[in-house]
């Protein structure tokens, strides 16, 4: 059921029906941790974690056995104007990195058992076969998007598909949680952009120093976004337009891949602010799939927490992180882990035989 | 070099000399953390685990190979007042449950790899011989706060040498991390008091549920702590007296666990309420020991903000747990080791070939 997004450029998937949760799955959960030997909603946010993924799963012992990360990677047009304190090759510099396995991500997908991949979705320049490293480009990165539309609509599909293909790839593979990542020089400008277009915000509230820019590079970058925004104003009124027009193949591609998740009941976890950004958008136009996510962590990149509180929702974690790659995803798992676990494996008050709080003191 | 608390009543190694931290191990962890293929800063509070712990532990490549977690119970004859949602059975019952492999803790530990050993420092009643329980029962539970000093100087002095003893029975089995945790009915009713004492603060400002109080219940608390307070005004300077007229023995026995980790060189992790009230009382006597403390969580408990925020720390998560037993400060064990994980295995930015950020933009 793979789609090659150079043969397939629909994208009427992208409206198929949702897998549905399993409510009943949730409800029996909920009566199990509340049976478990300790006060009831003492373990907080780890029982809500094994809950909603007992309905995710539809399994009465939520797991996570086969978590796959897939990472895209790809370059941004929009660095020609010195939005970065990276210089651009550092995109595909890093693409050997991940495959070589000395990434933050290499490294976090080794301690949890994950399957890790790489997309190519579109490099400046072509690279040589690498394992690990699916061979998606596009193009060769994103038009300017302060001159044009980022991309054109075949380039969208094409992105759209490609996430598309990568969740189906990991659901195939008999992946039971799905982590998408990022990596792409310049791309805080364009999930900036795209953010500051969904929230009808300035972009002066919104950007922040990516990889770290000092506050010249901020201020340099906010005015790239504004006369980007006013380029494209006409185009900004729906999310997947204006993620066309200002966003980067990665950032499309874990939009696609969003939205396959909830079609595939694939629970998914969402990294940091190019991640929620692409959540942002899924969700803005079908809410529904926003119950299907984990919000891992909230970055430091400052657009983040706005980002996350237009989607209504606390991330796991708030550890300062602003890396991408997935790597804040990746690092959430263990966590689930212990929720499944502490779920699945607590003794009730019966087994134990340990007073319940409906007793009366003595 | 064990002491059996029941021979040894001085507690004169309380001001025994602290294991240096080895600053040179984390300057060069801060220089190691710069040259990984990463923005400067950008795996966040990972980075000062790692960095912290590099210094603690005196090594290189810091490690969390053999993780020992100790949870100490006992009983609180202010109990009798009616102060949880739960009858004062449970901690007898929660023992037999650590042991059987039940309990939230006994799950967790196995997850992590931890060793566990649960303490009986004074439950109510003589508990029979049971696998992984050290029978260290100092008395029938403490005395009633609101009437008399919770313990007599012998028994504090006990309590103390208990967890001094705990935490080198884990020394000399090679643990490399501590965890303290705690189980008693009512105590957060004494952790509550001794918090008021130290931070001169009235009940009201700190009472909170616990187990499950409802709003009659938690006003009901405060004004037995508030009658213990006037109890005992003359001798709740001290932050050790406070601990002595007010604290549990696994209070007190945390306290000596907390002082003894930070003599033998072992990193500890701090759990919740009851653990991180411990840690005020040895960091308001000698606030060095605070700088080999890693906060694991921010409880549910109300006053566990106040308690934090007087040690100026800023907990790792923050998951609305509130049951002890040392849970938080497990759960927390994945996301250390990964912290480690990354320090020691990232690749460097000349290893990789990557480009550092001191590069123009292209």
């Amino acid at each position: 059921m793979n789609v090659d997004p150079f043969l397939d450029t629909s994208i009427e998937w992208i409206d198929n029906p949702l897998e549905p949760i399993d409510e009943d799955r949730m409800t029996k959960a909920r009566a199990r941790q509340n049976s478990l030997t300790k006060p009831p909603g003492s373990l907080g946010m780890l029982e809500t974690i094994a809950i909603r993924l007992a309905g995710m799963q539809g399994l009465e012992a939520p797991d996570i056995k086969k978590p796959a990360i897939t990472v895209f990677a790809a370059d941004h047009g929009v660095a020609r104007h010195g939005v970065s304190a990276f210089p651009q090759s550092v995109t595909a510099e890093m693409v050997r990195n991940f495959s070589a396995g000395g990434a933050a991500i290499s490294v976090l997908a080794r301690s949890i058992g994950a399957r890790l991949e790489v997309v190519n979705v579109g490099t400046m320049v072509a690279l040589e076969a690498m394992n690990g490293v699916v061979d998606q480009r596009i193009a060769a990165g994103t038009a300017d998007m302060m001159t044009n539309e980022s991309m054109s609509e075949a380039q969208f599909a094409a992105a759209l598909n490609s996430g598309r293909a990568a969740v189906e790839r990991a659901h195939d593979a008999g992946a039971d949680l799905f982590i998408g990542g990022d990596m792409g020089i310049a791309n805080t400008t364009s999930a900036t952009a795209i953010a500051c277009a969904l929230l009808d915000l300035p972009a002066g509230d919104l950007s922040g120093p990516g990889t770290g820019l000092n506050a010249d590079g901020v201020r340099h970058k906010a005015t790239v976004i504004t006369r980007a925004l006013v380029r494209h104003r006409e185009l900004l009124k729906d999310p997947f337009d204006a993620l066309r027009c200002l966003g980067g193949f990665e950032i499309a591609a874990l939009a696609g891949a969003w939205i396959r998740c909830a079609q595939v009941r694939m629970p998914m976890v969402i990294d940091g602010f190019i991640s929620s950004v692409a959540a942002l958008v899924v969700n803005t136009r079908n809410p529904d799939i926003g119950a299907r996510m984990f919000h891992s962590h909230r970055s430091a990149e400052p657009g983040h927490r706005k980002v996350l509180e237009a989607m209504c929702v606390t991330p796991l974690v708030d550890f300062g992180m602003r890396l991408g790659e997935g790597s804040g995803a990746a690092v959430v798992v263990p966590l689930m882990r212990l929720a499944c676990e502490l779920h699945n494996h607590m003794a009730t008050f019966s087994q134990a035989g340990v007073s319940d709080g409906s007793n009366d003191s003595t």
